[in-house]
């Protein structure tokens, strides 16, 4: 019997980290989370080498393990091997691969971003099409994009950016702290104005509350013009939209569809579908194992 | 002595097409020019069968040509192998390869933003450089993306359609028809609002003109908001700038600089950079003789 291949994931975030053991099948065998500590680098870092160790040990016997695939939320620069990642204490440039000291694995590190899209590709709603844009509006904004197959890094993986994308004249300083689209339509942005969490403006909206729907459709009305921009630039097959404002209800998908089309260049806008995550949660995850397996293969 | 290897290439316009052998070392030993017939898809397809005709016969001897390289002012569908240039009359859909009849080389189509970001990696301001967008601010507005060396098609072959950019929350009706960035900052839309060519409204900025400064001083706003949103997304290392409103005089190019640095992601904006196309009219036809040298290697 031919022994079945997989990796490690990680999907590090700035609230907890998930772990997996992944086969080439996209099976799952073994899987662990913990909240992601803020206590400085040596800390958290120590907590995903722990956590890789339990993977490995917890991996069903018939499994060859290949490779460590892990997914940071923010900028993993290839050429210098370091990772920055704001929302979590102390890594501030780390060469994470160092600091995690002597593994049995090759470590393969990509962007959170990067991993979404790879997972959504790969088992989720984008499930075999090859060029498609994850955009993920969270607490913040960002967008994985593949064109052609291919994770498209830019030149010093900074690409997917997007909640950076300037979508109104007016400038406003706020922008130069976190961007336009991510001061007018994060999670975070929406959750600020409300005074309450995003999640809770979504229901309400979803319930029929006038405020919280003004508050949203403004929201929409830029989401909207940010995927428009993506298609009319990148022409995807599909835009897959992720993150916990899109997860629930129909509103503010009902609105940022309507201003897309309004926007978008037409035959490309004709021809893409919008379509919501469908591994939610275990986009990550999965993405960082596809990642892990395409660079062993 | 090694034959030395070239191809024919031909940047096909809305009012001339411009034919040249090329050599794979850049050469141009043979180049010829004519006025693109407006009088349907037989005349103008007539006359580029015709010129690559010409192009054979006057190449050099010890030149092996290998294929022939055409770049196209619109949308090359490579699926269904069709063009459409509404630029040039009567080209809408149409089979151009089957049109042309038998020659005696292989054609490799594309765009001409395809051709210009090719062209300009080639030889030009990018030279050597593996991500870049070339920024084509004409008539039109459209964008040449080449992303790890490869050019950026999008599914459909539709990708770089970035005068359809959507750069304000104010719709205007004149963007459905061509796009918010087009009708805000494109030669054309500078032209209409001027009630004069575009080139006349940057030479009187030039030297000074209040209200060509203001007409321009707007359009360097979306086109700085525009370079934003594309580095953002893509963080190419260069951001070449063509069509004829950037070749001369500086004052468009400050301000669309100035706005651009307000708006991008900061890390991909520090290590971008901002050129004017170092080939200028020779970009589109260097541009398809190097897509066609790629096609055949």
């Amino acid at each position: 019997m031919r022994r079945r291949r997989g990796v490690v994931a990680l999907d590090v975030g700035g609230t907890k980290i998930a772990a997996g053991v992944v086969t080439e099948e996209g099976e799952i065998p073994w899987t662990a989370t913990c909240p992601t500590s803020q206590e400085g680098a040596g800390a958290s870092v120590a907590q995903v080498a722990h956590i890789v160790g339990e993977a490995i040990a917890g991996s069903p016997r018939d499994l060859t393990l290949t490779a460590l695939g892990i997914a940071v939320p923010g900028w993993v620069d290839r050429k210098l091997r370091t990772v920055w990642a704001p929302n979590i204490a102390g890594w501030d440039h780390i060469a994470l691969e160092a600091e995690l000291g002597e593994l049995p694995l090759p470590i393969v590190l990509d962007s959170d971003r990067s991993a979404y899209v790879s997972g959504e590709a790969w088992l989720g709603a984008a499930r075999g099409l090859s060029d498609v844009v994850f955009l993920a509006v969270g607490t913040g904004i960002g967008a994985g994009i593949l064109a052609e197959g291919r994770i498209l890094h830019g030149h010093d993986d900074l690409a997917g950016a997007v909640g950076w994308l300037a979508l109104d004249t007016r400038f406003r300083e706020e922008y130069a702290v976190s961007g336009c689209l991510e001061s007018e339509a994060s999670g975070g942005a929406i959750g600020r104005r409300a005074g309450e969490a995003a999640s809770e403006v979504v229901r309400k909206s979803e319930a029929g509350d006038a405020g919280a729907r003004a508050l949203l459709g403004e929201a929409g009305l830029y989401l909207g013009m940010a995927i428009a921009n993506l298609v009319s630039a990148l022409n995807p097959e599909m835009v897959v939209l992720g993150g916990g404002l899109f997860q629930s209800g129909s509103f503010l998908l009902d609105r940022a569809r309507g201003e897309f089309r309004r926007w978008a260049q037409p035959f490309a806008a004709e021809r893409v579908r919008l379509e919501r995550s469908a591994l939610g949660e275990r986009a990550g995850l999965l993405g960082a194992a596809r990642i892990a397996l395409d660079w062993t293969r």
